[in-house]
């Protein structure tokens, strides 16, 4: 590794490269479109790639990643997000949607009402059910009732959608796909009987996607697979080698039990599930566990009797959640073979609205 | 509240006055220098504002902060952070060492060696004490070892310092003030017994402030108490009323038992300690918690029976700990009476390295 100032964010690009094509090949095989979601990587160097590997479109959050992605030459987004729509965001939307096509989630009459009104038709809509996760979303079968709200207010509606987060838990993955698949069949039907053809049904996660329902779904919308990390190692998704990202650290302090990394929560992000281990995981050192963060420092504990590493020594860091990791980074150092061949922009980095 | 799209974070500037005034009158009527540490604004216009109201200096995380606040004409600066030195960080420090005073924290005589190598002579030290937190920092006996090895490589000691980070808890932080005062003083008098004079002994935080026990030290840092956040008001430190930053976000989503806002961990940061009731808070809705925080949805859940806010409604949350959610941000929103009047740059957001 070259001697850049720590901490930094790196992506091994063979990494990425292989989790692009895996994921690729995986739902090619299925017959499914991959619409991954960008807010992952926020990354137009990226985004190219998974869309020359054969992505439909991109999944984004909201509107201004939107206008960073189209801004780049993507054709065909989704903002997989009830949006609420005001004049000043409609606006914003109608711009998109004039240079390319564009979907937005719905999950009320009120919202595609507003949606209709201050972005125009040229938008069309997703509905969004909850398969579980209780976050947005209605349920399956309320899918049909959104669905004629948006289609009364000057909308079309494609189909529905869910996002079944509720499977990132040690064993949850297989039983939550199979909520999904529930939920949207249940949710088609629905808009079936309320008199539309949804020909978009999606889902999909990084820890669901290999349990996919083919007969349920035909989108998933995964993100967190481009990089990988530390939570989909440990929830059994990935090995430490399909990692892509990490952050490297230095070792800046020594006691009789810890050692502290000069990477905190500022840039590792302080994202930690209640099964998570720690706050991040080391591949050089697997038995290590980050059981503290500040903003500035990772306490690093080792079992007893394990030699603790030298100050100043260099150690990668494969953050819990990796999309909050990205989002604090204005840029991505690009490595091939442990040597430093660019730099990659996050040029959606904080694009929340 | 203007129609700026949501999510955004907004500081209302009467607030963050009253809280440099009170801190600064605060530390004055004790004989206490005021060293705030910026890592909580990150912003030059508050800076200002805190050496205005008679701070000796700032404090700093990485030498990256400490290049743009002397960009901003800051003449006095503590990087209370045992830095690892490296020839490249050398030479930005003796650039930054070249514009104000600088000193640096040390916890290791081989830290102290690679900063005398590379940095030079011309930062001073302050050697690095463990009150209880289990951080970086040394034993207070420990403390005489380090300051004679600094010595030692030709750097000048100041003093000693700590972080009572082990006072974040309730009803904590009274004890925990009275731990930082004895290690101070064991630090101080293990100085002493090397032959050295401290002059600057240094600690605090926001929660310990008001229990600053001044004849042991003489300088406190605390940084959060220029906004405040959801976690001193659950510490019981202050009220909403003294909170003076807040992300502005919009209900996008409205089940029966809950709502959906815009803001999610990308803009408020995902920080929650054990004790805190939710993911932050709402100071128009004291009885709402946030009960799931992901990237782009805060779930807010009210008291059975509570009536739910309308999609479209726009709320304040109160972060966690605001130190992650500037960090998140390019800019602040400055309002006065309700109006947005300017916007900052989170200057040194980012600025790990």
């Amino acid at each position: 590794m070259t001697q850049l100032p720590t901490p930094y964010v790196s992506v091994d690009v063979a990494v990425l490269d292989r989790n692009i094509a895996r994921m690729a090949s995986f739902t090619r095989e299925r017959d499914l479109a991959l619409r991954p979601h960008a807010k992952t990587h926020k990354c137009l160097e990226i985004a190219r790639r998974q869309l020359a590997a054969g992505a439909t479109g991109l999944t984004v959050a909201t509107v201004a990643e939107a206008e960073i992605f189209v801004e780049a030459g993507c054709e065909d987004l989704f903002i997989a997000y009830p949006l609420w729509v005001d004049q000043a965001r409609g606006a914003r939307l109608r711009a998109v949607a004039a240079r390319a096509a564009v979907r937005v989630g719905v999950d009320s009459a009120e919202g595609a009402q507003a949606l209709a009104r201050y972005a125009g038709r040229d938008v069309e809509v997703m509905v969004e059910v909850d398969s579980g996760h209780h976050r947005s979303g209605v349920r399956p079968a309320a899918a049909g009732a959104v669905a004629l709200a948006a289609d009364k207010a000057g909308l079309r509606v494609r189909g529905v959608f869910t996002f079944p987060g509720h499977g990132y838990g040690p064993s949850l993955a297989e039983g939550v796909a199979a909520e999904e698949a529930v939920a949207l069949v249940d949710a088609a039907d629905a808009l079936r009987k309320a008199g539309f053809e949804p020909d978009v049904v999606s889902g999909g996660s990084t820890p669901t996607a290999a349990w996919s329902n083919v007969a349920a779904l035909n989108e998933i919308r995964p993100g967190v697979y481009v990089f990988n990390d530390a939570q989909q190692v440990e929830l059994g998704v990935c090995d430490f080698d399909e990692v892509a990202l990490s952050v490297v650290a230095t070792v800046v302090s020594r006691s009789a039990d810890h050692v502290i990394l000069d990477a905190g929560g500022k840039v590792l992000g302080a994202d930690r599930s209640a099964w998570a281990t720690g706050h991040g995981r080391l591949p050089d050192l697997p038995d290590a566990r980050i059981t503290a963060l500040s903003e500035h420092h990772a306490t690093v504990t080792l079992p007893p009797g394990a030699e603790l590493p030298e100050r100043g020594t260099t150690l990668r860091v494969v953050p819990n959640h990796v999309c909050a990791t990205v989002n604090l980074a204005d840029e991505l150092v690009v490595v091939s073979g442990g040597t430093a061949v660019d730099r990659w922009a996050v040029a959606a980095r904080g694009a929340n609205t």
